[in-house]
């Protein structure tokens, strides 16, 4: 808390000491102390985000605090690892009202109780420029069990949790782009659901969480564990919110961001074993399509109709 | 490093991934893995800067990157802790030049290898707004180890590492509005000294690093540790720079900012040890004055040719 202002030091005590946890002194000390659980190894990612780039600046200021939690918590849950804290930095104009503090310091409540984990620590300060807001979530893991983005194996399924393409279509709600007469897309552009406790590394070879478009991230797990991935686009799940926009969206379902899903690759052995335990925490869970040898091709093969579809700026077509 | 464009995964990995240590995975996968050394305590702070608030636009960046580190490896200093890793969320306009990046990146890869860290993961955007910075600075301690801001007891000795000033009036030469014919004030405030290794919980009873001025970080420590501070001016280190300008600018060097020097409440047989301790590390520990019982008057008082002190805007008088 470096270079606080008066100003500065009854913001924290007011809206972000009731949130610090054990080992975070309520926020008047220079750092956190965090005890580690005996033998477990931690697991970190932080993020920015930036009013106008990353989320609307009209959004609602508990959805922000929610939604930048939740970005980083999905990552924590692509790892198989489980919430303990947070530490958060907050830029924002000096007119910047007292309301919208209440209403960011309730978001973050009601995500870190509902995510168990507390706040450790952390830094606000003001900027001649739009709100800019970072955090950095540690979770932990049992020692070795941190799921890789390497790992998948010619054979193993391609699953995704949830739904996929919500969160573009929610977007371009959000900016009054589209319609959605239910609020649904805009609400999972929103509010990302972290899935978290879906991930175990017994059964899991590798996952990573969908954020930059399904296609996309797809081909990072590919490249990470040099295998190759076929997947059916009938497969891929699909929100009813957005099957009702027609077939003109398949594109940006399959390849826009903001999903926050996890993609997994499971062994065929293992799959009941995971299939299980998403019905446990009562996420739904769709096998998409199988990874295969990397080749001379494209590392990612998506199929309609059982051909190959080529996606471009205008949305895709068959190869 | 969630909703990455192209360009982003491109400067990850010619800027930041070299930077990356064990469990870091070259800045791959969704998050890094931490293995805290067994039996001991994490001590974890964040701070943010923003281009004009914190830093000068015109900064070197290679120097706004050792300062965002050193701010936060000063907290870990004041807690008798010692640099495992570091997080870093970096928001820049979208036509910030290559070279800025390079020069940024030298700056980390030069303090992080000082200090003994590395890069464990964070995040790239882009922002309308000016430069803005944050990073979450991981360090250890052995398990209780980490020394608070509460512990001083009436009769300890206060100490303060280094020379107490050069920050505020090195800021003022940054803006040419202080002749600072060395560069010696504007480099202290460029680039803090973090004094790791000069806190131990052995020995210093508690301890937080000035950066918001001596007299109101030394009132921090009074109201954690239930005390009184009396302070003799002559005796707060000057650097030779700062003694060059005059007593007229006593009262910005014990009111104002930037100094990241650390704040020490030893105990009087424990003193010897301590002075050792700063002599092995190289660093000037001086004492300044002793702390008291609370009363009913101010907490800290300063007094200057056995006269107290009253600061105000516009310097000091004689209450």
């Amino acid at each position: 808390m470096a270079g606080a202002l008066p100003i500065e030091f009854d913001r924290i005590a007011r809206h972000f000491a009731p949130l610090a946890g054990t080992g975070a002194f309520g926020l008047t000390d220079d750092a956190a102390c965090l005890i580690p659980p005996p033998g477990e190894d931690l697991v970190i990612t932080a993020d920015a985000v930036v009013a106008g780039v990353h989320f609307l600046v009209d959004d609602p200021p508990e959805m922000v605090a929610r939604k930048l939690l939740r970005v980083n918590l999905s990552d924590l849950a692509a790892k198989g690892a489980r919430p303990l804290g947070y530490l958060l930095t907050v830029s924002v104009p000096a007119n910047t009202p007292e309301a919208w503090f209440v209403a960011f310091a309730q978001g973050l409540a009601q995500d870190q109780s509902l995510f168990g984990m507390s706040l450790l620590g952390g830094d606000t300060t003001s900027t001649p420029g739009p709100v800019s807001l970072s955090a950095t979530v540690i979770g932990c893991v049992r020692h070795g069990g941190m799921v890789r983005r390497a790992g998948a194996r010619p054979g193993d399924g391609i699953f995704v949790s949830g739904s996929i393409g919500d969160g573009a279509l929610g977007l371009l709600a959000a900016q009054g782009r589209l319609a959605d007469p239910t609020g649904f897309l805009t609400g999972r552009y929103r509010l990302p659901q972290p899935r978290i406790g879906l991930v175990d590394a017994d059964d899991v070879r590798a996952a990573m969480d969908v954020s930059d478009g399904l296609v996309q991230d797809l081909g990072h797990l590919c490249r990470a564990g040099a295998v190759s991935a076929a997947v059916e686009a009938e497969l891929v799940p699909c929100s009813e919110a957005a099957r009702a926009l027609g077939a003109d969206w398949l594109a940006t379902r399959l390849t826009g961001g903001d999903d926050y899903e996890v993609l997994l690759a499971v062994a065929p052995e293992a799959e009941a074993t995971v299939r299980q335990r998403a019905d446990l925490a009562g996420v739904a869970l769709t096998r998409i399509g199988s990874f295969g040898s990397a080749g001379p091709g494209p590392a990612v093969v998506v199929r309609h109709s059982g051909v190959p579809m080529a996606f471009g700026a205008g949305g895709w077509s068959h190869f």
